[in-house]
């Protein structure tokens, strides 16, 4: 669809970059991102008005954390069914504002509307940044390091759960529903990153982590080589009580928002350091690598990544 | 619910204006709207998905086009029912790009989501303006004069042929029904106007007028009398053929996208000269009084205006 609009003479990021940026002056672009939180594909079974609403907030802050920018504003625009009731709004404008307030943004518009059936969010969020420090999807060099600020697959377990009815230990729910719930966007480690300058390209991961690496690929025109896939405990166990493949769960999944980068190797230990120090960790995955392939080493065996993405799941209305 | 949100110490403008603005420098402001339109109280019968979609845009533009700010980048989300095809949103595409071209803005990112049953369009824009040139709801005083930049209850009248069956001849029919396919915004107007200085207050009447100079009334702390209500003659026409109220059709309508401002008498004349220059017109109807009334003298009888807005209208999805 994006061919059929005309291009804006001051567009500074290509459409399909995890945010969009405009020219303010010299030295600063404005920064806007636009996402949309609907009931049928985004809120699980269980989740709470006041979650869906802090969801909203969230997917849209991932992307701005993935290139390195604070967001200062928050407008939602909410179209909701006609049975809820004020108190289910009042439920909405609160898990709106807890996400702004989270993320060190404010909630300064928006609009509400009627809609038939189903329950639709859109934030759009808004922030400036020095225009040297945006981070792109299109920088990674062959030779850079390619990591990740977290864990993959507890999501993908935790809707395996909720939407297939697969069971388990009541300790395990407890681990792998927390970030369906409650997701977290990576906005702390997203500012430390881009405030080192050795982050040569970055992507959030709510499509999946091998889309992630997918995107990044097709930017930078580059490969990876993984050598590791950091899972959780809980998620191998969730795995092996249920015979299912912990590397499909962990690449393969979705709306997980961790920030997927690549950093020049020879500023590793300080972008370790910065992300640390802002509370976060990263750990290393792999390489860059001049071929177009993306590629997991497991043992002896060699996994072919597929470039294929989170499906956001679909319930009856 | 706005009072449940913690307020932003760089907010300009008070929740519930047209726009909300952030301070970028010390000259200058960010503006941001985000406003939906949703297939069942937005999109009438026989709109076309191109009309919508440049619709969605359209009723954005208004909101900068009554601050007096020139929208320069949009962002939209779309939510879609399954049923739709490529060619659908392709037009959907199309026409957010026409409406954004003839207001001289770009598209500029967004996404694309699937939801159960109803189209939902958000469009979110972003403009730069200058902090004293931005006009407020909050300036009217009394002995300003009041004055709109166009006729009222077209949009009634259409609506009426089209939701409640009422007929009329095809020639009146096409005129009442084009500014519901295809409503203007009035932009160059409302840039004409705050380049002048002279607007004390400024409102998009997409409530309906009644409703808008009650939202003027309410911010400025004011009141208004009327002593003319600007109706095309197809409106009276029309009003006449189904013993309908022209002035009802006028004052309690909505989907019409007319400014409504009040304007510093002495600058009157500078005014009309200005938004004459940029191809529009203004007329005045009345003037800014202190008394927290709104009344409309027509011949020797004296209308008291009601604080009702415009209420979308509801299909059967």
């Amino acid at each position: 669809m994006t061919d059929l609009l005309e291009k804006a003479p001051t567009r500074f990021l290509p459409i399909g970059d995890d945010v969009s940026a405009l020219e303010l002056d010299q030295d600063r672009l404005a920064v806007v991102k636009s996402d949309t939180l609907v009931g049928k594909t985004d809120v699980p079974p269980g989740m709470s008005l006041w979650q869906a609403a802090r969801k909203a907030v969230v997917i849209n802050v991932s992307d701005f954390a993935a290139k390195g920018v604070q967001p200062l504003a928050i407008l939602a625009s909410l179209a909701f069914p006609p049975h809820l009731r004020k108190e289910d709004l009042e439920q909405i404008a609160r898990g709106l504002g807890a996400g702004a307030a989270e993320y060190g943004a404010y909630v300064i518009g928006g609009d509400t509307n009627e809609t038939a059936v189903d329950l639709v969010i859109t934030c759009s969020l808004f922030g400036i940044c020095r225009k040297d420090e945006l981070i792109k999807r299109s920088g990674a060099k062959p030779g850079d390091l390619v990591a990740v600020t977290g864990t993959f697959g507890e999501v993908s377990a935790g809707l395996k759960i909720l939407l297939e009815n697969l069971d388990a230990p009541a300790r395990l729910k407890e681990k792998l529903l927390a970030p369906v719930y409650m997701p977290n966007a990576r906005l702390r480690e997203g500012l430390a990153l881009a405030e080192t300058g050795l982050v040569t390209a970055s992507i959030d991961s709510s499509d999946g982590l091998a889309w992630s690496l997918y995107e990044l690929s097709e930017a930078s025109g580059v490969g990876f080589s993984l050598t590791s896939l950091p899972t959780s405990s809980e998620v191998q166990e969730f795995a092996r009580m249920h015979g299912l493949d912990v590397h499909e769960l962990a690449l393969y999944g979705g709306e997980e928002f961790e920030l997927v980068v690549t950093v020049n190797p020879e500023g590793w230990s300080q972008v370790r350091r910065a992300v640390e120090k802002a509370g976060g960790s990263i750990l290393q995955i792999g390489r860059v690598v001049e071929e177009r392939e993306m590629t997991l080493k497991v043992g002896k065996e060699l996994i072919m990544l597929e470039p294929k993405g989170f499906q956001h799941f679909s319930q009856a209305p």
